[in-house]
């Protein structure tokens, strides 16, 4: 989470959801996006969830992530009450796995959108964060195309191990050799 | 819709849900409990749900049914409002055919229930809250005991048609013979 | 389990259901509402089942919650035979994880409803039995309310919380950091 | 359904049903075991139905199918109250088409199994109910054998009349080109 | 498994199906009902499952039990062999856990049934053979009765348990205390 | 399809998407964001759709929205190609009505994030496109709460006649009683 | 179907999943690759088909193709008995929808493949085999790579009409507009 | 993975994909079929992944497996560059366990057909490329009919231990005794 003005607000109804809503915390320090973090719940504090949603775009932020379980209603509250861009993490906990959480999420009514990550999805929430500040920003956009340029880099030097090592060579290696 | 007193409420996302929902209207006026019809909407009109939730104890309601399809938050967003018991009705509507609003509904945090009935239930829905009404009044009690000796009736009368039509005489009179 | 006169009766089908079921106890004894448990089976042991359905509005009981895992049968054979309102657990057991348990429970026919909760919801189960008896009972209707204010409250602490350490500082004093 | 002692119970919970579950009587009645046909409901007829398992056995028969759809408890309920086997057929119903009414049948906990067939197999439980009857009696399992030898000889017809007439004017003959 | 001449042929596609498919053998046992065990596979051994079906209603057999996951195709390739009765086990392994076993299974053709039971229901399996044998058994129908009643015993003895240890007390007994 | 400049791309797979896809034009075009609509395939035309997601940035587009049914690969494709934000569509077609759709446009692995939307939901995907310009221009963002605005005056409307029509009088207004 | 010696042939379970998998038969004779059509069962005639996949790499087949649907075994029991390539289509059929055809044809253990392809995609499946046979003989591979250039035409004249039409009159061209 | 000239590219998206893929590689070896393996991805490095496809028919690859999970598009990327047969190995991760590849990799478009193996199935994939290549190369087919022999072997070989031992006497042997 940076010191400067936050640009994105990441907001979670339970410290349950931090392990894995953290990855959106890191990914958006490694592109010098600044974010806050914030617990909060539709239902268990919605006076609290509405009012951070409608604050949002006062207080400077530009995108808003919500991540939530079981009957997600977390990033649809917020969308219903921002006209900020909104990003749904569905949190995969519970019986159904996050499908419910997902459904909750991605099926919303016509007039209030939730952009869906996948299940568990935080760290592509925050660069999807960061590209829609990007759409105005080409720093923003530069840094995010060097990160993808680090990932296909790092395809070819797994490739390239691969090569070297072989299949067996590699998994040994890794540790992960289950033969 | 009774004139009097109002003891449910029953609230929907969008009127395209009030050819299901009547229902619950018309058995709880079978039930002779006072009802009133709302639509609403948890992310069109969030003030205006979340007032109405409020707002419902005091005004005397003893139920609240909420009815939604997709991303179907209405009922729990009614119930992060309210003390009082809250039943939603999953709507069969959309590409997941209501699988998705069935998981929205039923599948609430720890802390704030929503008690959820069949997709596009709403007739049981209307029985469910005259229930709750009746845990506490046995002159309701028993016009739903009535009512459920109507059903066991027509059961023994369908059967005894059958018994003296037999399986073809009996479709053929259904019209629904389809041999 | 209190030792007044229980208003709510808790059923499940088998004591491997009881670590999830006594959940429902629990906020019960919180909220100061008399509860009852017993073990009986809509396949095993059907005259019992139907015995204590029967019996339970002379009883002096309110609400009946039953909990069950795969064709989990036990709510909606109880409903039945009562005119009580009927809370179903699905039990989330098995290779479908539940899947089935809600189903069975949430998908009853027009005339006999179940009110279901979330899968291994026993807890809500509770606190919605106590939400029936405090649609008539607003002593029971101002407990809800300040186990309701708690639950807000912890939401601004755990927050707070946050605020101060930051992400991973909390995590790291949950003992939940997985970094 | 023969004029003879009944051998199969064919019980269904609502005369909606009654469309696919004449299969089961038709094909009982090519497969010359007499049949009789009852509607019964497990929530709005529960004694009716526990009284017919219960007097099943007494009574001649010598297995019983049930079909319902939705939280489809009736054929479990019949198996709780029998030790006739049970065939249970789900009707592919409502917003869920069936799914729901399979894992309600199928699921069944140890000690009180329920046959499943396909959704809406009825013609198949019936076959089954004559193969269980067969089990010991080979004059019905020469007929079942005879019944099987007219479907493979019928693949045989079809297959010769697709290498005849070619593809395109197999379906012209079947009206069921749709090119 | 039985010395005396079985009746009941349980087949299975691995032995890594063995440790799910023996309680279909241990209740037959309790049952004494003389049954047999066979590995066969109908995608990797063909002919021998082809031939143990033939074969079997000649050997003596009256019901054939088949357990398979994955494409589970087993069951339904033996009924396509035979005029006995066959019992379907969808087993729950794999990334589909059973879902795909059991589709496979029970929702066989017209024409050709296949009797389902639950994802690693194999003890029912057992027992459902049993009432087939019952069928035409009265001797068999009255063990199976006993065992019932048995059940149903079990069941009265756990409740009163738990009405004498109370909810804390059963669990400590039963050391699943999860608290 | 605005004259001026396109700000979104809107891309489908195939002109049957078409009368899903163009409501995402239409809110566009409410909202005054000039757009462009373009058919693509990432299975048929992989070089076009590689290049029209590269030079997308570089034409100025700052959003692109993309729409695909079954093996919906064309959000996923083009979102390798930019470091502009894309959205993905849902188009629910097909045996599995859209859900493969869904899971192959929201499941993206980590580096790659496409903002998934409803089954179906392209009006939404244009407003989403509309808040993420709007996440750097107020003026979009005021266009858009005025649309918010209006929604929730529609809801206003439809609530207030139906209080004057009630249940039935709406319904026959709407057409839509299905008495 | 070509009069030469067939190098596909494609079998299916029912003369009902004839039109579906005639354009398996279409895309072959586009393809200018002989094929042959049979209807055969697994279930109801498994000789039939057990001796057609025996012989069929003697007859000089190269590949299978074998649609079926519900409990789909048809693909998997001919892989079973030969060591040809089989193409399995799951055919959508039933209240399933052909997700139980899908999950009965791809899941299949080791030892045995069944190549998958998309529900009631007998089109591919002609293209795979083609493909198949043209991992052999660069001429059919060059038909496929015509067919491929083709699609990328059509595709490109779509778009270009499209951007000539707008996509009002699109819609209104291809008659589908349904505003 | 041979040193001979490749037949078989190995394709998969991940290096965590490469404790499944690999057993793609080594079945291959035991039939003798030159093979080889390579880290790329269609969304990380859709350039290396796209030249490897266009790539591959002019090296002498005859067939091409692909494993990937999540939205799992490599296989299809894949198949839209080549027209060799391409085979997909949907990978069980993540939340939806494989369920999402698998939709993601078996549902694509007509005119690029994927070969969809089972749920990690790539043990399968390398086999069902065998046949591919045996489909010209009787020499192989051979060695793959070697390989099912041994397969009918093993099962027999188990049958008659099973036989031999006893179920409870096999279980001990096996370790995996779990009364």
């Amino acid at each position: 989470m940076s010191q400067f003005q936050p640009l994105v607000g990441i907001v979670m109804g339970s410290d349950s959801d931090l392990p894995v809503m953290r990855e959106a915390v890191r990914v958006l320090d490694e592109l010098e996006i600044p974010s806050e973090v914030v617990i909060s719940s539709a239902h268990r504090a919605p006076d609290k969830t509405a009012g951070y949603a409608r604050s949002a775009a006062g207080r400077g932020l530009k995108v808003i992530i919500a991540g939530a379980g079981g009957a997600a209603h977390l990033p649809g509250v917020i969308a219903a009450c921002t006209t900020l861009p909104v990003i749904g993490v569905p949190i995969g906990s519970g019986a159904l796995n996050g499908v419910d959480a997902l459904y909750a999420i991605v099926q919303m009514p016509p007039g209030v959108p939730v952009a869906a990550v996948a299940i568990n999805g935080a760290r592509n929430a925050g660069i999807l964060a960061a590209q829609i500040i990007g759409a105005a920003d080409p720093a923003v956009r530069a840094r995010i195309a060097a990160m993808k340029d680090r990932l296909a880099g790092q395809v070819e030097e797994k490739d390239a191990l691969l090569a070297e090592l072989g299949v067996e060579g590699y998994l040994a290696r890794l540790g992960g050799s289950k033969s």
